[in-house]
């Protein structure tokens, strides 16, 4: 697969600390991790070392790595046409759509596609202010919504405090029962609260004023924040009753992560069939081989913009190589069975294993999620629900990696977030290096 | 290279118009042109029909469509890694790194890849922002700079104003002769009048408050404005002079549009060396064989982040697939003398042949330009310089496809903007067909 050297992989090291500024880090004491090559669940180094990949890198490799028919579909793209401008029409790009508009269902019926997650926010917050006439835009604290000018003041989280040079962002705090804002004592009673405080937050602002609420259908790198039963219908309610879109960000929890295509699909199907206004991807759509995001949008947006110029747009939108490995991603997805098999994992392996995990280790405070997309919420104390130090977190990286597991921490948490394909032989072994790391760092 | 038939070209025209949001426009009357396949610098469609590709896509296809080099580099990679998440290291990315530093020379050290030019921009604002604790942003009404947040509120083209959620944007006139904002009568009271209103502007928006000026190497979508000489060192020394960075947008100009690397370089050359702060770059980097792009740092810039965290990044951050297309990019234009190439088709053959077409049409009233890098700038009357309508550069659209040239418009203008490996003889039969529709519109 690939030539294993321990001379490239210094060589690469060296060309990166050299060369390569990263991103969200201090760049003097960055110790990269050099990946050599990659198959389904498993990265390995130049030096040989092989690793499960509970990442999924930055939890999109979905379909997981280097899977033969999307490499072997941009590889077929590459060959025949590589790039056209977005203006024009090409083949890859109608039945990338196509196929993404089958599994989103009514009433969408349009695909705009973007780089990314962060700027398939950006234009769907412009779609909702150019449709809506109205400014202000609500999502929560415990969020990420990329990193460009108006998705980085959607964020919540502390990734937007250096960068708030958008306006009209305003933030509110969503449903987390385990370290709840409003003083609950059940998820019931989290989920009533939170949609109060929503309602409060709307009225206060002036509901003429709110163009669109954008929320994660789950809060992700916040700490895979399943929301309660009833919670995302309420509210759809809200948005409906005060004439406000609402915009799902489904770029981490779509296509696959949650078991279902996409998040809100498998909330809805039990909280009476409601649907947002537009819903934003990338990452799982095509589990990142080549880079691209999107919006879908919904029949009565779409429509309005038959006659009215919609002012956005990019060189490198519905790009022919990313068009090529979305299709191929979905087809193989479907034909393999990877979304249900995603959620057989989570609910008869994951969901199980992570339990048993947790009554052995009192460090872990809560377990979280559903399908591949899990989150150990890690405390110092299970009754103080204190979170534990970075240091802490650092040497469970480390106990992880010399295990031969490649982990995905965020802040005080470990994410267990492997590619919809794992297999349930390679959750066993995971659980058990965690449960190994565990031990080791108690 | 490609099955031609009718039948999948009518497919893909529905499927495009079923299922695709298209960027800056009605969605209702759109026809787009379906591409079947292209190579070097022809495109054909689906009925045979083929088009020399004097619009580059989005003026991006500098090493021309498919460059064997360039497909063979992304096959390779796509079957040994497509994609890592930009906090690991992988050797492609370093590779690319060395060689746009390489490219860049002194005093950069480092690169930051994003996903196009808007996140590029984005980025470099950011790192301005953040280096000197300073707010506002200062970039020219005739610019383009992307289509996120910041970027958008940066652009200074109509293109903002429906988009302007970020803050501390200020725009100014750059220098443009044949349709100076400054009463100048010549290039030189241009750049001196151009340079004092620049300086009129910083001193009146206040020197402390102004992070960053942002230009592009030459506005490209405003009109391909090549800048007096003398008015960029002129920039460089009022940044100097205030305390203010100078970032360089070459996200069109640069990787060969202008006959050099960096179109600062061949200005630099005659001005005393000047040098930017930061550039940002995409489209010529690869040809948009993949999307990617980024901010090239001076040393200074990246070193203040050795310590302090960078507040940015992105999921496909320095993504493989890019990177090793950057990398043979580069290696080809570099073996291939591709560079020089397009500096002597340019002094050599479309500025001679350009000016012999304005001198046969009276409607064009100035041409501009170098390299591969050009405008045609139409008018009605050659006196007031009054702009032609819409019409006109819609009929003049449809003889330059019908005799089978595939023409970039943006607004009043055609922009002559072949790949940079365009043969003499393509200039040529090109310019055949330019004066055949010039006649036929006439």
């Amino acid at each position: 697969m690939n030539i294993l050297d321990p001379a490239a992989g210094e060589h690469a090291y060296e060309l990166d600390r050299s060369h390569v500024f990263h991103s969200w880090s201090a760049q003097g004491a960055l110790k990269p991790f050099v990946i050599a090559g990659a198959l389904a669940s498993t990265v390995w180094d130049f030096d040989g070392n092989h690793y499960l990949d509970f990442s999924s890198q930055l939890v999109n490799m979905n379909i997981g790595h280097q899977h033969p028919r999307v490499v072997a579909a941009i590889k077929a793209q590459a060959d025949t046409l590589t790039m056209v401008a977005p203006a024009h029409a090409n083949l890859a790009r109608g039945e990338a759509a196509k196929r993404i508009l089958a599994k989103a269902g009514r009433p969408f019926s349009k695909v705009f596609f973007t780089n990314g997650g962060a700027d398939a926010n950006e234009n769907a917050i412009r779609m909702a202010r150019l449709v809506t006439g109205r400014d202000k835009v609500l999502s929560q604290y415990r969020s990420y919504h990329g990193n460009t000018g108006a998705a980085i003041v959607a964020t919540g989280d502390w990734r937007r405090m250096p960068n708030e040079f958008a306006r009209g962002h305003v933030h509110f705090f969503g449903p987390f029962a385990y370290r709840s804002e409003f003083w609950s004592d059940s998820p019931e009673q989290e989920c009533e609260r939170a949609l109060h405080h929503l309602e409060r937050m709307i009225v206060s602002e002036g509901q003429s004023t709110i163009a669109a609420i954008l929320l994660e259908g789950v809060p992700g790198t916040a700490g895979v924040l399943v929301p309660p039963p009833g919670y995302l219908e309420g509210v759809r309610a809200l948005a409906d009753k005060y004439g406000i879109l609402l915009i799902l960000d489904e770029v981490m929890s779509g296509f696959g992560r949650t078991g279902e295509w996409f998040s809100w699909q498998g909330f809805s199907r039990e909280e009476g069939n409601w649907k947002p206004d537009l819903v934003t991807f990338a990452k799982g759509v095509n589990s990142g081989y080549v880079p691209t995001g999107g919006v879908i949008i919904s029949e009565s947006i779409a429509n309005a913009f038959d006659d009215v110029v919609f002012p956005g747009g990019l060189t490198y939108s519905g790009h022919p190589l990313a068009m090529a490995s979305i299709v191929a991603s979905i087809d193989a997805m479907d034909d393999e069975g990877i979304i249900d098999h995603a959620r057989v994992i989570g609910s008869d392996h994951l969901e199980p294993g992570l339990a048993e995990l947790a009554r052995k280790h009192p460090m872990i405070g809560e377990v979280r999620g559903l399908g591949v997309f899990w989150a150990l919420d890690l405390v110092d104390d299970p009754d103080t629900r204190n979170p534990v130090s970075g240091a802490v977190i650092a040497r469970l990286k480390g106990e992880l990696m010399s295990r031969g597991l490649l982990p995905f921490a965020a802040d005080n948490r470990i994410h267990v977030v492997p590619p919809c394909i794992v297999t349930a032989d390679e959750v066993a072994r995971a659980l058990e290096i965690y449960d190994e790391a565990f031990t080791a760092v108690e």
